[in-house]
C-alpha cells in the first residue's frame, strides 16, 4: 500500500488558465480515486494537436481553468473501489477514449466507440459524480478528455487505462496513447494493405507517418506520401514512404496524378489531414474493383464529403476510423509488444524532449511545425 | 457435332428498330462464332430495367437497330476456335459482363470488374473484330451488352458465359444472369450481415427483393424495407422483409426514422434505387462503430453523393458493388446450386410468363410496375 493511498496528493500540474495563454506550473490538489477510478503517477507525457486545438479553443465553448494532456505513460498510484484489473505499481497508458467492456460497441468485434467512455471533449469533470478531482485552494480545475496528463498525478476512469508490459520504456511508449496508434491502426486494422500493395498517405504529420509506418510493417511495396510541404519528404523516407507528391506541383487533381503513377489507382489510401479536398482525393485515388480509402483526419469546419456515386459503385470502399480501431484496454498492450519486438519503431517519431517546467516550449515546437513528438519528462 | 455448326443460322429475333418503339419479331441471320466466342440457343430470357432503359435511349447516343436482352439461359450450339471450357450441349447463363481470367481484376479476389469484358453499353459489336454477328438481308443489327438474348440464337464471348448444372430448370435460373444475382450478391458478398443483425433495403423492386432474400438467407433478424410505394410491402414479406418504412409517411429524414426504430441504426443497408437521396439515407442509417452501407442502384443523372465526414469517421463503411461482386464464370454456378438446394427461392421473383411473340407485353408489365420478372419463353 502506498503512503498516499486514500489521501489528497499535492503535486505540480501545468494549468491552462485561459485560452491560448501559456500554461502555468501550479501546485494542485489531486483527490483520491472514486469507485472505478485509478490515480496515476504520470512519468512522461507528449503533446498532440488535439491538446493545442482545445487549448486555443477557437470557435468552442471555452472550459478553463483546465489541465490538458492525453498522450502519456505512468504508474498506478492507487485504485478506487471496484477496480480489480489494476493495482498500484502497474505500468499503464491513459487513453482519451475508453472501453467499458459492457456496451454494444465494446461487445462488437468491429467497433471501439464505447458508449460509456467514448471521447468527450466538452466534459471537464469525472463521469461518476460530475466533479473534478483537481483543485487549487478549493477551486476546481477542469479535466480534459478524462486524462489530464499535464500533471504529476491524475485521476482516470479504469476503462481509460491500458495495462502494459512493465519492461516497456515509458518515455517511448507514451506516444502510443493517441496519435501514433491512430495512424498505425488506420493502416493495419482498417486499410489492411496486402503485402506488395501500393498505399497513398495524405498528410505527413505524426499520424500520417504512423500510417506509413503501418504500411511499411504490412509490407507495402510502394508508399506514396502526399503533403503540401516539400520539407516533409526527407523525414517521411524513414517511415517507408517511397514517393512524394505535392499537389501544388500539379495542375490536375492529385487523384489523377496518383492514378497515372499507379496504373489506375492505389490499392489503399489513408487520409490524415482532415481537409475536405484531401478526403475526396484520397477516396478517388484508389483503384476501382478493390481500392479501400480510410479517413482518419477530423475536419475542423462544416462541409460535405462529395463524390460521384459511380466512384463508389465501381467497387471502391470508404471507411472511417477512430483511434485506429484499437480497443484501448484490449489492444494497446499488443501494440506495445510490437515495439518491444522492434517491429514498430517509435524512436523516429520522437524529435524533441523537454522538462515539465519547459512545457510551453513543446507548444511552440508543435505550432512551428518543428516537432513530430516532443516528450515532456515529468521528473527532474 | 450439330448440323448447324460453322453455318449461318436463320432464326427469329425481336428487333428494336427505333428507340421506344415496340420490338418486331424478324428473321435474322446469326453468323457462326469466331475465336473465343460461342453461339447459344436461348431457351428463356427475362426482361430487366436495363433493357428498358437502353431501349428508351433517353439522353443517350442511340444505337439502332439493336437486339436487346441479357437475362437468359440457354444451351451451347457451337463454339469458336480456342474455346475449350465449353462444348455444344452445355447449359449456360450468358452474362452482360465477363471474366477473362487474365486481367488484374480477374486475378484479384476482390474485384469482378474485368478489364477486357466489363459491361459496355455503347458497343453494339463483337470485341474481336468490331462486327455484328446479326444481320437481316446483309444489314447488320447491333448487339447489346454482348448478350442480345431476345433472339433464338446469339453469339457471346466465352468469357461472358457461365456453365451451370444441367439439371437446373432454365426457366427459373435464367433470372440469375442479372438483377437477382446483383441484389443477392450485394447482401451476401458485400454487406455480409451477421446472423441476427438488422438490415435496411432501399427500393423493393426485383433487385431490392433479391437483396432482402440475401439478408433472409444470411439469417438477419430484422429486414426493413424502404419504398415510396406502399403496395410493395405485401409482396416484400415473402422475401423476408419484416418491417416497412415509406419516407412519405414521415416529416423527418428516413435515416432518422430508421435510427429511432433500431436504437441508433441498422447493422447493414443496401441501396437499390439509384436515387441520390436514398444513397445518402442508406449510408447515414447504419449504426456508427460497425455499420456497412452498400450501393447497388446506378444513378441516371449527374449529381454528388454527399455526407458529413463525421458520419464516415464514426466508423461507418460505404461500399459499392457491381453485379453483386460475383465473378460470372467462377461464381454463378454456385448461385445456381443455392437454388437447387432450395436455399434461394427464385419462383417468387417470377410473376409473369409470355411467349416470344408476346415480348412487348413484358415491356408493358415492367413499365406499369406489375411484374417483378416476366419470363419470355422462346419456344412454342
Ligand atoms: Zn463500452
Ligand atoms: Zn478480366
Amino acid at each position: 500500500m502506498s503512503s498516499t493511498e486514500g489521501k489528497v496528493i499535492k503535486c505540480k500540474a501545468a494549468v491552462a488558465w485561459e485560452a491560448g495563454k501559456p500554461l502555468v506550473i501550479e501546485e494542485v490538489e489531486v483527490a483520491p480515486p472514486q469507485a472505478m477510478e485509478v490515480r496515476l503517477k504520470i512519468l512522461f507525457t507528449s503533446l498532440c494537436h488535439t491538446d493545442v486545438y482545445f487549448w486555443e479553443a477557437k470557435g468552442q465553448t471555452p472550459l478553463f481553468p483546465r489541465i490538458f494532456g492525453h498522450e502519456a505513460a505512468g504508474i498506478v498510484e492507487s485504485v478506487g473501489e471496484g477496480v480489480t484489473e489494476l493495482k498500484p505499481g502497474d505500468h499503464v497508458l491513459p487513453v482519451f477514449t475508453g472501453e467499458c467492456k459492457e456496451c454494444r460497441h465494446c461487445k462488437s468485434e468491429e467497433s471501439n466507440m464505447c458508449d460509456l467512455l467514448r471521447i468527450n471533449t466538452e466534459r471537464g469533470v469525472m463521469l461518476s459524480d460530475g466533479k473534478s478531482r483537481f483543485s487549487i485552494n478549493g477551486k476546481p480545475i477542469y479535466h480534459f478528455v478524462g486524462t489530464s496528463t499535464f500533471s504529476e498525478y491524475t485521476v482516470v476512469h479504469v476503462g481509460c487505462v491500458a495495462k502494459i508490459n512493465p519492461e516497456a520504456p515509458l518515455d517511448k511508449v507514451c506516444v502510443l496513447s493517441c496519435g501514433i496508434s491512430t495512424g498505425l491502426g488506420a493502416t493495419l486494422n482498417v486499410a489492411k494493405p496486402p503485402k506488395g500493395s501500393t498505399v497513398a498517405i495524405f498528410g505527413l504529420g505524426a499520424v500520417g507517418l504512423a500510417a506509413a509506418e503501418g504500411a511499411r510493417i504490412a509490407g507495402a511495396s510502394r508508399i506514396i506520401g502526399i503533403d503540401l510541404n516539400p520539407k516533409r519528404f526527407e523525414e517521411a523516407k524513414k517511415f517507408g514512404v517511397t514517393e512524394f507528391v505535392n499537389p501544388k506541383d500539379h495542375d490536375k487533381p492529385v487523384q489523377q496524378v496518383i492514378a497515372e503513377m499507379t496504373d489506375g489507382g492505389v490499392d489503399r489510401s489513408v487520409e490524415c489531414t482532415g481537409n475536405f479536398n484531401a478526403m475526396i482525393s484520397a477516396f478517388e485515388c484508389v483503384h476501382d474493383g478493390w481500392g479501400v480509402a480510410v479517413l482518419v483526419g477530423v475536419p475542423s469546419k462544416d462541409d460535405s464529403f462529395k463524390t460521384h456515386p459511380m466512384n463508389v459503385l465501381n467497387e471502391r470502399t470508404l471507411k472511417g476510423t477512430f483511434f485506429g480501431n484499437f480497443k484501448p484496454r484490449t489492444d494497446l498492450p499488443s501494440v506495445v509488444e510490437r515495439y518491444m519486438k522492434k517491429e514498430l519503431e517509435l524512436e523516429k517519431f520522437i524529435t524533441h524532449e523537454v522538462t515539465f517546467s519547459e512545457i510551453n516550449n513543446a507548444f511552440d515546437l508543435m505550432l512551428s511545425g518543428a516537432s513530430l513528438r516532443c516528450i515532456i519528462r515529468m521528473e527532474g
